[in-house]
This record gives C-alpha cells, structure tokens and sequence, in this order.
C-alpha cells in the first residue's frame, strides 16, 4: 500500500494527470505504478502510454484520496526517486538553499522552458522529490538532471569551466537587453528566497543586478530566476 | 470585531509585519486600524508609524490567531478597500480572468518592482483585496491602481492611446533581447493561468511570443508577466 510520501521515502507521488504523463513520457524506467480514480476520464490514454513500458494502472479510489492531500487529483504516478549527473559541456542553474517547494518547482519548470537542463542544488535545500515540488513543477521535475551538492565550491570544483553568474541585490552589473553577457557556458546562481546570496558570492563570479524599483523589497525568487534565464538563454537571436 | 474576510467585506487585511507596514506608508488614509500578538516583536516601531496618523493599535492574540488563517502571523493591518482611477499617462498592465490570488499578488509585486503602477484586470477575475492576494503582493497592492472593467474593448475605450502587447503562445512576434519593441505608452495583456488569452487579442494589438521550449506547456503566467515587463521597462538602458 502506498504510504503518505516522506522526504526518507524511497519513491514519491506525481499529482494529477499531466505530470503523471509527463513522468510515463520521460521518465518510464523511473514508473512503478499509476493509481487512478474511477471517476478519473482518461484512463485509457493512460493505460495506452504505460502498456509499452508494462507499467501497471490500478483503480483506486481511496489511495488516489488519501495521497492527493487536499488537491482535486485523480490520477497519480508513484515513481522511484533517481539521481542524476549534471552534464559537463552544458549551462547550468544553481539554486543555494531553496527554502520553498512551490518556488523550486516553478523555477524548474521555468529552466525547461527556457532550455535549461541541469539544476544544481546546495545544501540544505527544499526536496525536489516531494510532491508539492513535482506538482508546481508541473512534471518538468522529469526532464531535468539534479544533483545535490555540501557546499558551492564542491560544485565549483567539479564543472571549473562554467562561467558564473550570481543574482544579487548588491550586484556589481546591471542586467539591461542591450549588454546582457553572452557566455557559451554559464551557471545562473540564485539565492535563497528570504535572504538571498550571501555577500561572499560576491567573488564567485559576475554579480547580477536585476534592475527593480525600490518601493519593493526584491523580486520574488521564481520572477528573478525567470527574468535572468530568459535573458541568457532564449532571448538570444541564435536560438 | 473583526470578522473573517468575505468578497464583499468593506475592509480587508494585511496579513503580516511586512504588508502591514507598506499599508501604514503608503495608505495611511485607508488604514482602520492595527492589531499585534503579544508576542510580536516591533509593535513599538508599528506604534510609531501609527502616531502621526492617529491610527489605533490593538493588543489581540485571539484576534490575530483568528484572522491569521493558519500563516505564522503577529500584526495585521485592517484597512478600508479603496478605489482608483488608471493614470492616462502612464504605461499599463491588463490581466485579463486572473484565476489565482497568489498569483495575482506575485504579479502585482513584480509590477511595482518594474515601475509599472496601474492594473486593469478584466472580470471576472481574482479578487486584490483578498487577504491572500495582498500577502502574495508582500504589500505591493497599496502602491498600485487598480480597476475592474467589465470587457476588454470597455478598459481599451477609456485608454485608446496605449499601444496594446498581447502575450500569446501563437503570438506573432517573438521577444527577443535585441529588437523588443520599445513604446513610450503601453499595455501589457496577459491571460487567465490555465487557458492564456482567446484567439480574439491577436487583433488586439501586437502578439508577442516569449520563446520558450515545447518541453513544457507553457510558462507559469507570473513568470512570463515578469519576463515581458522587464523587457518592456527595466530592461532598457534608459532608466
């Protein structure tokens, strides 16, 4: 029986229809089963996506209740976790102690979107795995490599040939279309949601102001991490 | 007493220290009055912001706890909602059925930020007063001008001078960094999270594309909100 996930759990929950689907198209190996309602309407689609991969569909009503926590879900696919190495020759984003699932989530999402890949995570950091982050993610969470690493500088010692770029307030350049930096091989680092980089980022590498008013007290995490992507990656012309 | 916050309540609240205080600068005239926990921490500095506007603190656990909804929350500011008129001279933003008030806030936020102050939403839609819209908008709903209009052509009649962006997934042209149109009086229209905007505002004015992989459905709409104003405002070397 499928238990109530925990951040310990060996396998998680992806909540509704579409980041089930997204999970059966991208991650099948990853699939241990779906658990559908029976009120669930695409049930067959479902069945027709797992039937290749020989990944069991179960009608279940009270399981499918029990694990949407609240959520209008009728469809849900229970995953085994997986860890991922980042890819050495692509650009990467690097988020330091993301404190909210909602925000990690979206800004996944938002990094597949802008054709970022590879998400670096340090410690400690909200749960990738954990539903919530699956869900806001909307199944982008599947498309991505993510690691989790002790320190930046164990992140830096293993890609030495990423370009760095770090989002702060104190920010030494200011991020405007006409100069954005146009690096071949990138990491965009963010900070946490409440307290952003620590000064010491600082001399990481090229710090980024995203120009703002100040009649707020900063841009929320997931508009800064959009805007900053958007700019160094599908903003160019070349793509 | 204060009772729990419905659509059609005369006074809404700040939920938080942060909001709270942004309510007592920036609308002074709107405030009720103030209630603090015993616990909370800066009542004196709240007091002080108060004094000059005669506006009353009150000591409330009960009162807070009630009106907290479960948010880890010591001060809350009650205020009168209040109308506003769009400033015809300045650039807009339109969203047009906003479904989500956490969304709605995030969007607000980010407007302010972006120096973008006046917000025709397009009924029905969200509700800015709510207290989770104004908790979202971290207080940013106090600095901005609001109005609901009843359709599209109703706000468009009222402000026929604004050259109309359209942010559309089949939009005809695609931002880019490099050549983003750069008028002196515009609107930005964004659509509802789940459907975006009805085929109809391709005529509206300019569709505009953010690019964006098909690895996704598409960008959470705070996200591409945040991506056209900055492209549209502080993006330019200008400011």
């Amino acid at each position: 029986m499928d238990k109530p996930y925990k951040k310990d759990s060996e396998t998680s929950y992806a909540l509704g229809a579409f980041p089930t689907i997204e999970l059966i198209k991208t991650r099948p190996e990853s699939v241990d089963h779906v658990l559908v309602a029976s009120s669930f309407t695409d049930t067959e689609k479902v069945k027709d996506l797992c039937k290749p991969h020989n990944i069991e569909v179960i009608v279940n009503d009270k399981a499918v209740s029990k694990l949407s926590d609240k959520e209008n879900v009728f469809c849900i696919g229970v995953f085994n976790k997986f860890n991922s190495e980042l890819e050495k020759k692509r650009s990467h984003i690097c988020l330091v102690n993301p404190g909210n699932m909602g925000n990690l989530g979206t800004i996944i999402r938002t990094a597949i979107g802008f054709g970022i890949k590879d998400l670096a995570i340090i410690s400690p950091g909200a749960d990738v795995f954990n539903p919530k982050t699956v869900r806001a993610s909307m199944g982008a969470v599947f498309r991505m490599n993510i690691k989790y690493f002790e320190s930046f500088s164990d992140y830096k010692a293993l890609y030495p040939e990423h370009e760095v770029f770090c989002f702060m307030l104190n920010g030494e350049k200011t991020l405007r279309l006409s100069d954005c930096p146009d690096p071949d091989l990138f990491t965009l680092v963010f900070g946490n949601e409440a307290t952003g980089l620590p000064d010491s980022f600082l001399k990481e590498g090229t710090s980024i102001f995203i120009p703002q008013s100040d009649e707020v007290d900063s841009l929320n995490i997931t508009i800064a991490a959009g805007v900053g992507m958007y700019a160094f990656t599908k903003g160019r012309n070349r793509e």
